[in-house]
């Protein structure tokens, strides 16, 4: 193992004392993780903070076998040390990554093919901000939904990290996008990253707006974090052969659907969830997000929306936010 | 236009008579059909009967625009006469053919396309039941849903037309076929055409049979005319990734299911109907059916079963015994 001098045997970590609201949340001292064949361990200077960290500090989604108990599914911070194999990186390299939990924290061990060089001109605050909802959209939007240039794409939930991403990213590849989000503000926040409608869900009928604004086609892909009584509405929504990706289900696990829709419009309605995926899996989505997407990041033509930064001792404030419904992007926290 | 000399100007055909019971189907007398450009005529010597015959019969399943009000989706006879640019034919030639409609009748014009040399060895009788059942089973299943050699395939309504040739051509391919059928006697006609297990569904529960059968893995592929409460227990019974078509929802068109479940398991939940689609989208699958599906016929490998054969003026006998639910495979109409 390959690593700096002076790594300190212990470190900061915010864990989860208990299941609970946001003050369960508390900063401890923890002992190092040590990188194993083909990881690196990285020195944390920003943790992004997503969905699936309130669902595991409440109880409800408990971490894969294996990973960290601490909460945190992506960082950016500089490589303190290679394992086995790690052969890409080098020690102080400024990288990116998803991690299988443990974000919240000075240190993290990641698979080194789920780290990504922080892109070009980036703060390590933005870097941060980007992994999670850029594996998530572009597997399940690109690869999942198969949204093809020219094609139109429904996203609800416009303004969360995951929505604001899929904005920017299928508009730079030249599709059309439409949102839903709870407020004119939000949806004034939408269009400026590119959408070409966004529906006030808590004044107007997606389903009717979708009709109106594709000339009574229907949209090619949903992306859907709702679920619930959305499910039957996006059938409706979706044009013919349209794809429907389910990546949360917020308004409720089950659903009364027509799948006689389903059937008569070919549709396909799918989903998945990234933190349960091989090493593998993830490593070839790193692959593909450097060769597509970290060159529109280098150029500024997408980059992640930021909402709020909190210190990592306060991560109980970042959840109370995200909590809130108030944000528009991502909330990133700062580990000095 | 080529055609056989003293082609007559009228025939017998079945028509529906008023939307209803069997007894609406009356033989009448009608003109001949004029085959157009890139069209054939073709001499019925027997027409298959099919499950959205009764429904365009009871008055649920209006005809797509252009075509046929005549019930009828498939027949074998000779090529009667040529439209212009139906190049491949002759006049004289023995074909099979999916129809827009109109099979039910002496004379029928349908796309040279749609149209497939009569397979090696086979009577017409016999060839009359393969074009609705192997279009829809090769398309659901291999295309759409992607069946792959080595994977599991569950049928619903394993003694249907449908379920006959979707266990033989699936066992022929390489898979391994699950089915549910209503009776002790039709899971054991299922067995002997080759599926590795058949559940009654009146005394078992195929969630857990499948379970039990596949090691807790669940299958790849779901065959499914049912819809209704079979959609969530569909969701349960299929494996990580697998793939949910329906191509009938006989059991309701709406139903609840845990989208939840559809999400973790990163099923894909979709479905077609094939008497929409387009002339192109037909030919192709002729075409693939040629290429893949011929020599198996022609060796025996798969063939249709064959439930019982009606003259063409007694087809509303042939309605009675299709919804009787007693049928094991094809029922054709005899036209002499």
């Amino acid at each position: 193992m390959t690593r700096t001098e002076n790594l300190p045997e212990t470190m900061t970590a915010v864990a989860i004392s208990e299941p609970g609201g946001p003050a369960v949340l508390k900063p401890e001292r923890r002992a190092l993780p040590q990188p194993g064949p083909g990881e690196i361990l990285i020195r944390v200077r920003a943790a992004g903070v997503n969905r699936p960290d309130i669902a595991q500090r409440s109880g409800s989604y408990p971490p894969p076998p294996g990973a960290s108990d601490l909460p945190g599914l992506e960082v950016a911070g500089e490589v303190a040390a290679l394992g086995d194999g790690a052969a890409r990186w080098r020690v102080g390299d400024q990288v990116c990554a998803l991690t299988p939990g443990g974000g919240y924290a000075e240190y993290v061990k990641v698979h080194a093919s789920h780290a990504l060089p922080v892109p070009s001109g980036f703060t390590l605050t933005e870097a941060a901000a980007v992994p999670e909802t850029y594996f998530t959209v572009w597997h399940n939007v690109f690869e999942r939904g198969g949204l093809q240039s020219g094609e139109t794409l429904l996203v609800h939930g416009g303004t969360s990290g995951i929505g604001t991403t899929a904005i920017q990213l299928a508009t730079a590849r030249g599709s059309q996008v439409i949102v839903t989000a709870g407020s004119a503000e939000k949806c004034e926040s939408c269009v400026k990253l590119g959408a070409m409608r966004a529906i006030n869900y808590r004044e107007e009928d997606f389903v009717k707006v979708v009709r109106e604004v594709t000339d009574g086609k229907g949209v090619n892909v949903i992306l859907d974090m709702v679920g619930g009584d959305y499910v039957d509405r996006n059938y409706m929504a979706a044009a013919e052969e349209g794809r429907i990706v389910q990546i949360a289900v917020q308004g409720g696990m089950t659903a009364t659907a027509n799948f006689a829709r389903l059937m008569a419009k070919r549709l396909v309605h799918t989903g998945s969830t990234l933190r349960p995926r091989s090493d593998e899996f993830k490593g070839r989505i790193a692959q593909a997000l450097e060769a597509e997407v970290w060159p529109l990041l280098a150029s500024r033509r997408v980059a992640p929306v930021m909402d709020m930064i909190f210190p990592l001792r306060e991560a109980w404030r970042a959840h109370e936010r995200l909590e809130s419904g108030e944000a528009i992007g991502k909330i990133v926290l700062d580990v000095a």
